[in-house]
């Protein structure tokens, strides 16, 4: 399965989540090399110490890694590498790339998780190659990424797609409104949390909800039927913005949305006048280490401009 | 007024409007050396005398000019030049880049009139020089467009910032859809023409309407209540998604709009959590024709890179 070339270079990906780490390692094409998934830590000293392990699992040379990208759930400079909030990790405004840098001889680039998910996609996932793609992450919260002209756009201070924050005038009518550090008011009706509350109201966890919606149950039909309302006024709206070539939709709750991708498909074709491709993401839980690879090998040095896909796919 | 520089190489912008047409030439430094309003024409025949009379006016010979952009009012693929739809000029799927440019010996260029009044605002009005900024346009309708990385996103079909189409479930709820070639569901909420029709119920014409919001008219509060909260929400979704260093507002509504300015910028900032800076347009009507003049001299060669404002500021 690990392919190893005589090329020696190569990448390395670490994907940081609440309850996991996951650690990729690949050669200059892009092929895996080292995959473990290890449990997480907000102690830096003790990721940099997964890092050198890895290497030497992989029987890697330091000075034979061309950079590594670290993906942050939150608030990140992706610029600066300073990650101003993330709840999950315990994190507040730390800088992450100055520390990790200080310990390795490599270029360190960090980014935000779920726009390092959407570059990982595009690469290789079922975004391939477009220009134009908008990811949406509905794991625990529910974040988003934007891919337009072929670039990432993170915006002015790099707080782009943050698409559970988006508000309507019913949240505004219930009070449920945006704050710091707070999950979203589009994330509080749509995200594995909302919909875990919601299943466990009726006995079930959220996987079971889609299993009893397959089954017909009336209930769970009813939690479901408001997920993909929800969530298709959203896609919906952000074709007309941005007018993508796909949206892909990913984060542990897409893993169970086959059942609906088609209901959803049809209720977005009803709300805007504008075609896009809706997918599931193709990657899943490595669509972000695998962002990471991409961006070390393709964007390091050069923050702008998304290639074409790699040999690798 | 007209001051004529020695560098004999000029740029044409002609925004094209439903009633009127305004022909701009400068030259290359983007000094303004002819500026003319006319009555508009859907035939192309009449437009192409239009400009040819104009360069005649200002005495340039048609091997002087480096290039011409056309804004036209509607959807058109910027690339191909083909105006797939334009209500307010009665075309559908004409290719106007072709016609006219088989009219004229120099390089064409046609793009939706919102996009370039966005380039215009970037170049030389209140978006100056910002990598990522929005531009809403209420005029008629409601149109608008982004720029992102110092870039115009255009979508997968150059039909990207289309916000009139954004819809919300109050819409849904009240069979407010969207479809082809009609006003969107929320430009039916907010636009020139509904602020229009509300203050003809309270015998108003809509500038009388901001008058005597002024002057403490209820009926005339209610509505621009209405309309501030529908913007506000509007803009601080925009905000969440794309992180935009300024919100531009312009259209001819927007010239009425100094008096709720302030309630418009406190309203978004309790609706996101991200910042932004809202002002009104500086160019106003000339925005888009500036923005034809700006796509000439930086763009016409290059689709890609916005570069900094030029020297004329």
């Amino acid at each position: 399965m690990y392919v190893k070339i005589k090329r020696k270079q190569y990448a390395v990906g670490v994907d940081i989540g609440g309850t996991k780490i996951l650690l990729l390692i690949t050669d200059a094409l892009g092929n895996v090399i080292y995959k473990r998934k290890v449990d997480s830590s907000g102690d830096l000293s003790v990721i940099c110490e997964m890092i050198d392990s890895a290497t030497k699992e992989a029987n890697i040379a330091k000075h034979e890694i061309i950079g590594m990208t670290i993906g942050v759930p939150g608030d990140v400079n992706s610029i600066d590498g300073i990650v101003r909030s993330s709840i999950q990790m315990g994190w507040k405004d730390i800088n992450i790339k100055e520390y990790i840098s200080s310990r390795f001889c490599f270029p360190v680039d960090i980014k935000n998780d779920v726009n390092l998910a959407a570059l990982g996609e595009r690469w290789i996932g079922n975004g391939r190659n477009s220009d134009h793609l908008i990811y949406i992450s509905i794991g625990t919260g529910l974040g988003g990424a934007i891919i337009a002209n072929g670039r990432l756009i993170e915006g002015s201070t790099y707080s782009a797609g943050e698409f559970g924050y988006i508000i309507d005038k019913d949240d505004i009518n219930r009070g449920v409104m945006n704050g710091l550090d707070q999950f979203g008011s589009l994330e509080k009706r749509i995200s594995g949390n909302t919909l875990n509350e919601k299943a466990q109201k009726i006995g079930l966890s959220s996987k079971e909800l889609f299993v009893e919606y397959n089954n017909g149950n009336d209930a769970a039909k009813e939690i479901i039927d408001c997920f993909v309302r929800e969530l298709s006024v959203v896609i919906a709206n952000l074709v007309s913005i941005l007018n993508p070539e796909y949206v892909i939709i990913g984060g542990g709750v897409s893993e169970s949305m086959d059942c609906i991708q088609d209901l959803i498909v049809d209720y977005v074709k009803s709300l805007t006048i504008f075609s896009t491709e809706i997918r599931l993401s193709k990657l899943g839980g490595d669509a972000g280490a695998f962002g990471c690879i991409y961006n070390v090998l393709y964007q390091i040095n050069d923050s702008s401009r998304i290639p074409d896909s790699a040999s690798r796919g």
